[in-house]
């Protein structure tokens, strides 16, 4: 059993999901598992994991619209306005999406279904970088 | 440490949770595993996963009703319809339910609380089958 | 590889969040283990886990807040009622936040963000002693 941990940076253009399916295969690649674990952990409370549809941007472009209508800005109800009006709708829409995400390894590979994508959604205003860490584990 | 790996297929009968509980404990039991981790991984992004009460069937109708109502059909915002009526609402439903779950091992069980199960949550209207990973590491 | 493991008892004074991020971290100590992982899982189905926000008591309260109006208390839609009137609104609070999260852990430490804590969210009316499965692995 070994365990491979590598620091993933992805930068945002601000609201709107990142697909890194492909940078998280390469590093799974990197590790030498061929049956394990990846592990992927969001270090952030204003940005999320997601592992969701990639093959229509249409279906993308609904779940952002979807998140934003779930926790819209400027309700009158929040208390906590002091970073911006993005700010605590950014922690609610973190609050029931992933900060965590455990894929099984078998043959070299994350083990996605063939229509799944993992994506960073950011749920800021403006473009940020964000830290990922991945941890590969297994043998 | 040892790793064992299987792939469970769930048939559904259309929208609604499944069960599969004793399936996965017979996983876990299979697997020789003492204390380590068991996880369960659902490679699909129209149906997701639940550890929720498995005691009152009346419970599991209102989660499912309640998940209906928060993502509805025939939304006037979706632009994603091309798959049906039942298919966008399947992307959100899955998006605030879990693709993976991580449980602890002891005693050769899943550490499952008294009144835990584990659904798969079938999100579109007809009956599906459906895969997921199990992965159990420990010694 | 090695791998330890501890039960958590958290008490809760009805609902709310309450952080156990510094007892947490003491169990990952306690561990010896420099480089691998910690799982957090909860072992029960009106109570979930949450990795947010832990400097400013004003996004806690809007937190809580939001996750109350989501699923409020008395909607005429639940028939699952017989455990009084914050049963059911603990489950669907539940179903949208976490019963597991996998945390890497580098140089002796959860890789936790600057502004993450982790939280039970209590959504009984009423304290609990809530029990959490902690399980740390790596070398």
């Amino acid at each position: 059993m070994k365990q491979h941990q590598e620091t993933l940076e992805i930068h945002t253009r601000g609201r709107g999901f990142v697909e890194f399916t492909d940078r998280l295969r390469a590093v799974v690649r990197a590790a030498g598992v061929q049956t394990g674990l990846v592990v992927v952990y969001c270090r952030h409370t204003s940005c999320s994991l997601l592992i969701q549809e990639n093959a229509d941007p249409s279906a993308r472009r609904d779940m952002e619209h979807w998140l934003e209508k779930m926790a819209p800005e400027n309700d009158p109800d929040y208390t906590h306005t002091a970073e911006g009006p993005d700010d605590m709708p950014s922690h609610l829409r973190s609050l029931v999406t992933k900060t965590s995400e455990t894929i099984p390894v078998s043959g070299g590979e994350a083990v996605m279904g063939r229509w799944q994508g993992i994506f960073l959604a950011e749920h800021r205003a403006r473009p940020h970088t964000r830290t990922l860490v991945i941890h590969v584990t297994g043998d």
